[in-house]
């Protein structure tokens, strides 16, 4: 973008009352007691049984290039109104914590921590706003994405979403983010630049417009493109499309490669049994039929159902707006802060019950049975339990807590990993094919049940007994506390 | 972003067919033939009564810009496989066409051109994809706080979305829009300092759980900052946060500008209302009541009609994502094309009658009654046409051609201007606060039935007569070669 500003950084890019924290402790000097952070989502998207996990890279890309600029600066002076004693502070700020996540691609679950944020106060609360939105649309994106190919099946996707995308960058990280989930390709060529995703696109109905006739634009196209789909539903698919393909096909022969037909509107569960029928009657029996138009994971499986013909599906605007739950709700909760030198537990209670947070340093595993290979369930254990040595974990249901179970001949895999140590990198940023592979290996431990698109078994992520035990220790502390408060002030 | 590519340009932010039309068209030597596309919206979205365009700024950015780089032209080349004498002209390709539009902030309806971009073929169709990504979002969000600002009325507005948004441009361009739409401020700090926007932001549940003591976190942040408002919700909104507010207020006296309080979660309802009876009790009228939590304009209609005491409201999720639609449908069309040195209209059939093109060089005019001071619909003609000529203008629906009116003693007021006219930026861009006035004051033409925000009257979107009857001459021509190519192949 060309803006006034060549020195625009991401440190901005966080809402106002991070700012004003921040001056708070800077103030009160306690702007660098260690504070930890995790973010978590509560609800899984789409009413589906699992997310893809994404947003880990640029999120990498953001806390290692955190710093304001002087313009940045120079704007929070001017027009915010912030004094020159504490942007002199905010001018030295890097991201000098440690972030610990779960790796892109991994499939995690609700009311989990995925990344763990520790560093000093005022740093950790400044980069909340944007952590949460790079990760909230990247995981969304990518688990929409995992959902359509548990539909699909083995047959090909591509991403169309671009002009329907919420602006630029949705595009190119929301093409990423599909691709995590299991998709082959993408229209977008940034995106394929950028990232190093597989492009993939024909023509469109302006260049059969363009020619007037169908028959000759197709063949102009075939001249230079070789491996060639033709767009057939510019003026009537099964009287004009289908019939100019066949009819180019033959007259070229071995001059290109057919590789087959897009249709684009009109009820495609009868378009593409039509269509095959000619393709195949014609001498074409491998040409692909690629179906395109609104298309998400619901209109796939009923088309299916039809007996629709399609060998490739071409998604867009329902896959990269998330179009039936366009946002997940990931937040970034304190959950221990320094106090004299040591780390003690934060709670939030608030008046929603499900917003209450669970306190302390904690580590995830996944609990994986030795004799299946799948797993039990998702456990969260304060940081200093090792549920590995445990020879029988007991495992129960964080609410309805009489729902439990003991497992026995376990792994117990922890999910996050250091990423970031003391503002230094640590880990090493596998490449998008490597992302896509982890997270199609990570599936096979899920059992189908936890994976169906329509009311999945819920997936159990359970806390330690000492973790529960520690949450209601510290919800009864501020319940007697708010009484205390209360009898003073009525 | 860090990326290894410091020559990233938004060329290549385009669908792959783009590219491999524009290889089509040079290929056969047509690619600076004069074409001309419209865009425009077949639906309103949310149901609304009308769109408020957005996203010229940014258009205009782009179009300038136009370029592809040297690592955009090796990627093409090395990655996708296009060849050197394609490439060769690609490098030199700027946008050096003419578009016009309306102006951000306009009052726009479906089946409207918004855009017209007339340029050489192959620069007309690399822009596409990029356009529509940028006008369908930010139309989407700023019709969305339009719709929002019927609910609210003069009450104050505030977006919070950036979290939740669908990535970083979507944040900022969302905030922007949001205030065409306008609302009053946004805390995202970024698009504060890029458009102008005024910022806002109070602290957050964290620095509560910080000081593990309300009274004490209210007090530390009163300290520096001295218009204060006090988030009341992290332990029990009437118990303490409301309490530990007024104590704070009352302590510091005339040390503060106590603004007022926010409730984030609970009943909205029955907390503002207890809420404002503790604070009038307590000598604070003018204290204010800020709602937040996943709020749009049905949960404010239902606040309101239960009587919800509440000042001012900080919107997210619901405003930054367009919630319950998430994209809007704009599509660009081939509507003219030149042949042997003079232009010729074009036409796309399909199988959705609702996706049947309106061929032909068009104007848009808004039909004002000089009696009423109202609108009386828009009415599309032929580029020839002059509707202010008519004395007595005859408008008619382009479906239910039955329904139809004479209108008198009008205006016609053309809605496109010229911006770039032949490469050259001719507009002078206004600033956000203009562009928010403009839309403000461009709502003042249309009747409340066509604002509300359920079921409004359908607001009447005309052809000319002479219009009409080009599109179905156009559509008669294409069946009539369908039929006969029909005839020929079975």
């Amino acid at each position: 973008m060309k803006t006034k500003y060549p020195d625009d950084t991401w440190a901005l890019h966080t809402d106002l009352y991070q700012i004003n924290m921040a001056e708070t402790y800077w103030e009160d000097g306690i702007h660098n007691k260690r504070a930890v952070f995790e973010v978590y989502f509560r609800k899984l998207p789409f009413g589906h049984g699992y997310a893809v996990f994404a947003g880990l890279e640029k999120v990498v890309d953001y806390l290692q290039n955190f710093h304001f600029s002087d313009s940045d600066i120079e704007y929070l002076r001017e027009e915010v109104g912030f004094r020159d004693d504490f942007l002199d502070y905010l001018k030295t700020i890097r991201f000098t914590g440690t972030l610990r996540s779960v790796v892109e691609g991994e499939i995690v679950f609700g009311n989990e921590p995925l990344l763990r944020i520790e560093a000093p106060l005022a740093e950790a609360q400044l980069v909340e706003t944007a952590i949460l939105n790079i990760v909230n649309y990247q995981t969304l994106i990518a688990t929409k994405a995992s959902r359509i190919k548990q539909v699909v099946g083995d047959e090909v996707t591509m991403e169309f979403g671009t002009r329907r995308a919420q602006e630029m960058d949705a595009a190119i990280w929301g093409a990423r983010a599909a691709y995590i989930g299991g998709f082959e390709s993408t229209s977008n060529v940034r995106a394929g630049k950028l990232f190093g995703i597989p492009v993939a696109g024909t023509h469109a109905h302006s260049m059969v417009q363009t020619y007037h006739d169908e028959y000759i634009a197709f063949k102009k196209y075939a001249r230079r493109h070789k491996d060639c789909v033709f767009l057939v539903d510019t003026y009537d698919t099964l009287k004009s499309g289908v019939p100019n393909a066949i009819r180019v096909a033959k007259e070229l022969g071995d001059e290109i490669n057919f590789i087959g037909i897009r249709i684009d509107s009109g009820d495609i569960a009868y378009l593409s049994k039509k269509a095959r029928k000619m393709l195949d009657e014609a001498g074409f029996p491998n040409a692909k039929i690629i179906a395109s138009n609104d298309l998400d994971e619901h209109t796939i499986m009923n088309l299916k159902a039809q007996g629709a013909k399609v060998d490739s599906w071409g998604i867009g605007t329902k896959l990269i707006t998330g179009y039936d739950q366009p946002a997940l709700g990931a937040v970034y909760k304190l959950v221990s802060i320094e106090e004299d030198g040591k780390m003690i537990d934060t709670i939030k209670i608030t008046g929603n019950p499900e917003k209450v947070t669970t306190p302390g340093l904690k580590r995830v595993y996944r609990i994986i049975n030795k004799n299946t290979g799948k797993s039990e369930g998702d456990y969260i254990a304060l940081e200093w339990e090792n549920p590995s040595e445990e020879k029988r974990l007991k495992m129960f249901h964080p609410v309805h807590t009489f729902i439990k179970k003991y497992v026995k001949d376990f792994e117990a895999i922890e999910l996050q990993r250091d990423i970031i140590v003391n503002g230094e990198l640590v880990y090493e940023l596998p490449d998008i094919k490597a992302i896509q592979n982890y997270s199609k290996e990570s599936l096979t431990f899920f059992w189908d049940e936890y994976k169906r698109t329509l009311n999945p078994t819920p997936y159990p992520v359970d806390l330690s007994q000492a973790c529960w035990d520690n949450k209601m220790q510290n919800i009864e502390k501020v319940r007697q506390e708010v009484a205390k408060l209360s009898n003073e002030n009525f």
